[in-house]
């Protein structure tokens, strides 16, 4: 059994983590934190019966591997303790993910406190790393709205099928993603009819995004993206909009997509065939609900042949494949586990 | 592996039961059925990837087991089949729920074709009837509301402490309820900000509840039940108001479901202390988001000392221990396996 | 033109007060506060563009009247200084609604600053004290389930066709009901998909059921309320129980409830037949969607022939007929004028 | 008083234009049809007790105007009949929006019936078309999208600072937008924790914006427009953006949005201040729950001045500004009213 310790488990990322955690056949759960130290169930009633005392950060005991859900800025310092300490990390939060140390300290607004873990850090997306988390003693978990589009945009960035200057994305967000701390942009009575428009330019995550997108496609990407709130709970959709450089038919991109995803249990091409006059369920683009608490994406697109562009749906759960689900990837990797172990579980109908 | 097949799986039960059979370590699902014999993922994008075809009624083979979720009148005819080819039968309709013939006739508006299996039939709460489900060969799973409301008041009934003719029930459900036919009802404009009471008297499943409790308290039950859909998916809460005839505070009431509900797994009782400036996390009555897609039952109370009155509060996913996790719980009693498995999944937080 | 003055305008029910009086054809705002002192269009964008600045407690001027919407306890100091000056006052809050002193200190658990005041305070409910409320100084506006609950009961209770002491209620609100303040229980990840009992028994306004109902009963009456946030934002609808003494079809009961409201504008019953084939838009039982943003309340009604019990709902916007807008009725009936003014808006389908 | 007569006043449009309609100081509702001849309560709870009775289309008589809330093809040949006899034509559909025959019978897959009177037919946004419409005897009230989109895009346009055929826009609409008849898209268990891309590329209203902002531009327009249902009721988002052809930061955009709509009543630019700490409430993007039941669309910006990206938000309420107020703005243009006449009521919050 793997020994794994949870930072920051009042939250919904670090709730979500030790949910399959404790369901993980491979992992026995050392600790989770919070600084309140009452029983996991007072913060997330899923887990009442499950007998789970959060302790405080102070207390804790040696791992094999530990996630980090905490806010920016915490983990940069913990990671190099738990590292000395022989334990592998996962950061769920963004302290590590991006190479440019300039851009970070710009963004994140503050100096970066160990770069040299940043640097030896690997972006963990198995997807296109995989071989690097098997080794990595740190990873960057993506930001949610980052593994979205990156795994929506890689095969097609990699294709040089669209120009890459002038990737226009919308990320829709459940209030999941904005935390568990209450906020007046998550109260009921004002998000529940509404549409919350947020950090509408220079979203941090674009930088992921056009990092990892820019390693795919060999050369600068720029990724116009905008981020909205919307009143469902849990789970991402990026409508992310290309411009086509070549022709390329749906049928064509599909090919390109299934190729690109054929040996990946967790990223699923949505291909089902444009029928004008299909029912509902049988339209051909993803639903974010059908995903909802798994470590599954699905991909799906249309192309508006008129006028030359592509669009690329991409639905994932931001605490699922887009958070702790992912992470647990990760760790599966990182232990020479199956990586699916513990992260197999189908979604919900409805949801 | 027993075998196991499923009529009716393109709606919301029958997918649900599908989705909990396939990550069953000891079933093989032999077969589901929907007359339009499309891919299961056609109805149930959770699914997606799955590899699951539907097929036509009329193309099934043997199986071990059978789980029937059908409109109601139709499996009455199926069991018999069944049964007699040496399956053994979950209904998860109402064609086997009463006892009295006169009861379920009027009822549900038609005469009953196998009254002989009727009378066999095992009514399917493992929590009050466990020693005869493991022998039988035709279960009827309880009605939704109808399992809510039993788990809910058993101990209260049994224990003699309140009026059983004075027993007033409000009954809120989500719109998974309502079946995966379109209907104005569940057409979100008319829903999603709205309250709609239906089956306001004489609910069907009021007959269900009174013959169960009354098993229990000994005696005549009254239940005065109405129904109302609520704007969430899955989920029902059942408010139970009774009247109390001796004092009994909240502690002691918190004591005799503890007491009736000790061994059980998927009953549980809600009992944090009541305290005045908890935070809302920390009230102590059960939240329907936390059962939502398992099989658990919360329970939990409160005394009105004042005026006499009891509220008991149940909580359960209506397709889940309300439905299909049910079935497959009486599915794993009647071919000898621990009650629990392929049942033992957390809820999810936020759901 | 009626100069009138609103406090606490920042909050849900003080800026749906600000909103009614500004389209009110015989009003003028003289002023509308809030500590902030900021435009009112930052706390509410449904009046952005209006215009209006909203200013300090500490700032304001001789009013004809004044609309209180305060944390309950401030209203019965400020009262006593505007009565002094010549203004009539309507209390939002619950700082005069109830008859007994030591009913109001022991429910709200402080003492009460001004009973004379109190005492002198007439319950705004125009139906049943329309005489009254035209020569009131101070009106004690009802509680939003107290308003649905009175207004739903009082034909039955005068009727004597029920048991006083069995009266069985549950309230299920909007979210807008808990306020402007962010909170987990109205936190959107919690309560989305959510129902949160609260206020289980002895709620406050249950004390306002009791005396009003008992006034038209003529007699204690016992009410059994129970309060619980379901996720829609605005809207209460109140289920009421009632055992019946003597035999009463739903028919004799509507003539009842029809008679009964005769005269009311804003009562109105929902008396549609009761047809067993109905489409759900034909269903005979009230929509609380329907009255958002109005002062309209709906009653209906059904009966349960073989168990002797009707069922009664009503519903209302908390801040409409069960807030502001009936506010507004008194203040017009107070000030001589049409008791519609300004409020015969017609609700919104879909809401 | 203007006689007016509403066919197609079952949906959710032209219910709508009978609210705005019976609550109009200067409109008389002459009829208002629908097949099945019910009260119009049955359809529209709102309306209840306001005793409109529908009618059948084969039984209306003589007015001064109509408005055609019909199904796409049905408008094209009524409109004449009315025109014919001296009525004005407001046509809430689509028949007579596109200025190109071909585009317009490629994209509605059928023959037109009435080009000459499509040729006629005004364009019914009255902040581009003011003259025009007062002069009409046909309006072709626009697409809801449209309307958002143009309204929001027309002063960038006009202006010349972006490039005009790299315009993406992302529409989110409520599930109003899907119609009263029940569906799986609008299916609540479905869509009330989902999001669902629909006419991915190519929707039809993209014809009207590229048509309006091509007039408004001076040369050729490429929109690329993709539409998604949200769960919200009423209101549509539109998220323009833009590909800035010079330097434009946020203030100088702000001014020429304020420039563009100085004297607009109904279109108000959000021009609050871009302030980092600002809470929620204070953030300088428009909501669309603001505009919910109104005529009112709220637009809004923003600058990615590193990427040279302009972002536009455009809401409105898709019955309203979007269609059956806007279309009731146009009546009052037709009949030298107040162009504001029955259309100032301020929208709600909460909504």
């Amino acid at each position: 059994m793997i020994r794994v310790g949870i930072y920051g488990a009042s939250g919904y990322m670090g709730g979500e983590a030790l949910r399959v955690l404790l369901e993980h056949p491979q992992v026995e759960v050392a600790w989770a934190t919070s600084r309140s130290g009452r029983p996991a169930e007072h913060f997330h009633r899923n887990l009442y019966g499950a007998g789970v005392q959060l302790v405080s950060p102070d207390a804790v005991g040696p791992v094999d591997a530990a996630l980090l859900a905490l806010p920016s800025g915490q983990a940069m310092t913990i990671a190099r303790r738990l590292v000395d300490r022989g334990a592998r990390v996962i950061d769920l939060g963004a302290d590590f993910r991006l190479r440019s140390r300039p851009d970070w300290e710009r963004v994140y607004r503050k100096e970066h406190a160990d770069w040299a873990l940043a640097e030896e850090a690997v972006y963990g997306i198995p997807e296109l790393h995989r071989a690097e988390i098997k080794r990595a003693r740190v990873i960057a978990n993506p930001g949610c709205y980052a593994s979205a589009v990156i795994l929506g945009l890689a095969p097609l960035l990699r294709s040089g099928l669209v120009d890459p200057k002038r990737i226009v994305i919308d990320g829709l967000s459940g209030t999941t993603g904005a935390g568990a701390e209450p906020d007046t942009a998550s109260h009921h009575p004002e998000i529940a009819n509404n549409l919350v428009p947020y950090n509408v330019v220079d979203h941090r995550h674009t930088y992921e995004m056009e990092q990892e997108l820019g390693l795919v496609a060999g050369g600068p990407v720029s990724v116009h993206f905008t981020s909205t709130y919307v009143p469902i709970t849990r789970g991402i959709l990026a409508i992310c909009h290309c411009f086509a450089t070549r022709d390329a038919s749906r049928d064509k991109l599909l090919d390109l997509y299934r190729d690109a995803y054929a040996g990946e249990f967790f990223v699923r091409v949505y291909d089902m065939p444009k029928d004008e006059g299909a029912s509902w369920q049988h339209r051909p683009y993803p639903w974010v609900a059908a995903v909802s608490g798994t470590n599954f994406c699905h991909v799906g697109l249309d192309v508006d042949e008129r006028r030359g562009r592509i669009v690329v749906f991409s639905v994932l759960d931001s605490v699922g494949k887009g958070g702790a689900h992912a992470a647990v990837q990760n760790l599966n990797l990182m232990f020479g586990l199956d990586e699916t172990t513990g992260l197999t579980r189908l979604g919900m109908h409805p949801y």
